[in-house]
């Protein structure tokens, strides 16, 4: 049996700097009666809020919901029943998606050692012609390195780009990570690569390939392109150190069908003073095809619907609007996010307030706000309500998520409240990401903190203001 | 951030418990020269033994060896070769094997909520016809509830064998999750089943199936029988939970081909004294092919040659015969033991000990021991020699492992080193069974127990005599 020690002196320093609770501190300015009902409800989420129930039933009674799909469809129906069930005025906005199958997927390391492999096309990748695309391996580590060779040295080859994603809490490897997966096609071809192989863009050590969306630079030939699981990354790179010639064979069946048509999905609590104010909650209602989508973003989903039920459910609705928006596609394009911006062009200076939670199922750990300096007393005061979650205050402005794009030209305020992602890359666009790896008590503190935040944002007279003009870049 | 508290009481309990190892005990038995050369082995293998690379080899160049199949053929030569490197006599003894292949799987639920899920045939399973096995689900808890049905609840239906198996250190759980897996299409069939699906008979929480030899009975009608992964047979119980009518669509490309020759691979260091006496250390060089075989067992096959390897290279070797064997497959009928068991019948009584690895990589937890109460001196020298290695007595009689069984009519005295098995029902018979998860520390280990039992017990002058009888049974 493994035993782990923990030193003493560890355990004793762990237990002085556990940090102590206080609910008493002075607020600045938020009133006593706004601060006891934002408590109210963050206790009440503790208790019995039920984020679970909206994965469990959408990972069950829909699954995957990739743009353009059939459970895209299904997704759009089900979520507008579900927000209307928690007492939202629904509206479905119409988004015009791009619709790739993915098709069956095969790799075989051919030469020195044949193996069959376990990878996963990159979203948008063209399929291979009949029989795959077979040639030699060179590995790389980066585009950067990629790009210090010759073509000739390229020439006919699948390039493997080979680095580990390293594992962080904000998911900072992810950035790195990502680069071959998003450029690596683009930058191979013109070179005169036939293929690309990345290990996947994720800290999983199962043996699971990470799909995530490829971009084809305009102009660019097109090759196929694929992800290794880190399992099968580690044997082609053994492969490859035993300095025999290496080659592979991938079969990809994906293609791209024509636009179809999706949803945003919007719930709303109309506010009782300034209607015309919306503070936003925002997640993605699409998901990859490979799991069920439980937390990209499913999880999101269900926290901010959530949050939506539990505001509606109050005697009197906030002083401003609470939008839910569940956005169509944002794996494969940010067409919905995109869609919102334009449709609600107009509104954009009128919201107050927006937040995003797609960052997975941990707990959140920290808050990062984007508002000028001089409303940092409301912060403060939000900060003091959240810290009995755990929440500590972040100093980085307010990043906002990938949805939230089209709003940062508007220069609306973002607030951030993202989830410990120490585990998450491991399920991330994964096979793996599925509702078995959800823990309800986790969620119920995610909802905590997004009611809270909300509820304080719809409902204060504080004036926000903007978001500083370095935001809007 | 999440912070796991350790209360201060129970890091003083585990202080206060940490064994104190001690070699200074009086040994009742084993003379100082034998204690010391032992020694000696059981340092040196914690320094410098290598099982890893043994494994990193043998999965980077074969892979997958399922009896019967190409690489089956690849690992025969290939251990034959590793093991003569070792410097042990090398020999091969032909083993006939089946040979079942696996083909394609897919399983979808069709109604009330369409999913594709993940699943893998059970081994031995005959294929579906061409579009598959469609029909409503029966779930059931055990083969005793499906017993206590009528046939005519069962007749037309796939039957769902659903039981989550128990994590265990000994891997307890695997014995109650087997049961279906070997049995349930022979007992479903008789009822009126087209087709068994069970929950993985595995602990994995990731989107595996577990596959496994599945048995025909006798004169029973053969239906198709496949294991969902623990997540998917999630989503098949809440589908039927919902008390809607379930149905499912099944198919397996699977089929039994003719028999194939295999080899068992034998290499051994010949005793200078008493050669005709056989210290036999086993372990099985077929694996199942979804994974590449990097526990089950290529790790117990390291273990086992690897001790064989650092005994081979002593000055003198020791007074008995040292025999390393590599069996042909284990996993689909035993096939290779069973061979070695006819062909060296005439043999079994100079057989004066056997051990068998085949319980993953999980560090050496226990000491098992299968000789008469009068032979406990030398079992209790051993044990303290394995003490330091954290290896403590068990009173349970030793078992040998499945490889042992044709040994035991023969009373040869079984001896067990197994391993902690928390996790290694994680990965067993599955497509994770790949060379990342093993630890090349908790391998040396493993080399460390081993050597010290196998030279003590080929060494000594000790009449070890026979097993008792009630271990012929």
């Amino acid at each position: 049996m493994r035993i782990r020690r923990y030193p003493l002196f560890l355990v004793l320093l762990l237990l002085l700097t556990l940090p102590v609770w206080s609910e008493s501190g002075t607020f600045e300015v938020l009133p006593a009666s706004l601060v006891d009902a934002a408590t109210a409800l963050r206790e009440k989420a503790l208790e019995s809020s039920d984020a679970y129930s909206f994965v469990a039933s959408l990972t069950t009674e829909v699954g995957p919901r990739l743009a353009g799909s059939e459970g895209d469809r299904k997704a759009v129906v089900w979520a507008s029943r579900k927000l209307a069930e928690y007492g939202l005025d629904v509206s479905l906005e119409k988004v015009t998606v791009p619709h790739w199958v993915r098709g069956e997927a095969a790799g075989h390391i051919v030469e020195p050692y044949p193996h069959r492999v376990e990878l996963v096309a990159l979203g948008g990748s063209i399929g291979t012609p009949e029989g795959g695309v077979e040639a030699e391996v060179l590995e790389v580590e980066s585009i950067e390195a990629l790009e210090a060779l010759e073509p000739r040295q390229v020439e006919g080859k699948i390039v493997f780009f080979n680095r580990r994603m390293e594992r962080h809490p904000q998911g900072a490897g992810y950035r790195t990570a990502v680069m071959p997966r998003a450029l690596g096609p683009s930058k191979a071809a013109p070179m005169g690569a036939v293929a690309v192989l990345i290990r996947s863009a994720g800290t999983s050590t199962h043996r699971f390939g990470h799909t995530g969306g490829t971009r084809y630079a305009e102009g660019v030939r097109k090759i196929p392109a694929a992800a290794l699981s880190n399992t099968d990354a580690d044997l082609l790179e053994a492969q490859v150190a035993t300095g025999k010639t290496v080659r592979f064979r991938l079969e990809l069946g994906c293609r791209m069908l024509a636009d179809e048509t999706s949803a945003n999905v919007i719930g709303e609590v109309r506010g009782r003073e300034k209607p015309e104010e919306i503070v936003l909650l925002a997640a993605h209602l699409d998901s990859w095809d490979l799991g069920t989508g439980a937390m990209d973003d499913g999880a999101g989903c269900a926290i901010v619907s959530e949050t939506g039920r539990m505001i509606a459910a109050l005697e009197q609705p906030p002083r401003r609007t609470l939008r839910i928006l569940l956005t169509a596609n944002e794996e494969f394009g940010l067409s919905g996010a995109r869609a919102y911006g334009q449709r609600h062009a107009d509104e954009l200076a009128n919201h107050t307030a927006a937040l995003e939670s797609d960052f997975g199922i941990g707990k959140v750990f920290v808050f990062r706000s984007g508002v000028t300096e001089d409303r940092m007393p409301l912060v403060r005061d939000i900060e003091r309500l959240l810290a009995p979650l755990g929440i500590a205050h972040h100093d980085m402005p307010a990043f906002g998520g990938a949805d939230l794009g089209p709003l940062r030209p508007a220069r609306v305020p973002f607030f951030d409240l993202p989830q410990d992602a120490t585990h998450y890359f491991d399920y991330h666009h994964t096979a793996d990401d599925t509702l078995d790896k959800l823990s309800a008590e986790d969620l119920k503190q995610n909802v905590a903190a997004y009611v809270t935040a909300a509820y304080v944002l719809a409902e204060t007279t504080y004036d926000l203001g903007r978001a500083p003009e370095s935001a809007a870049r």
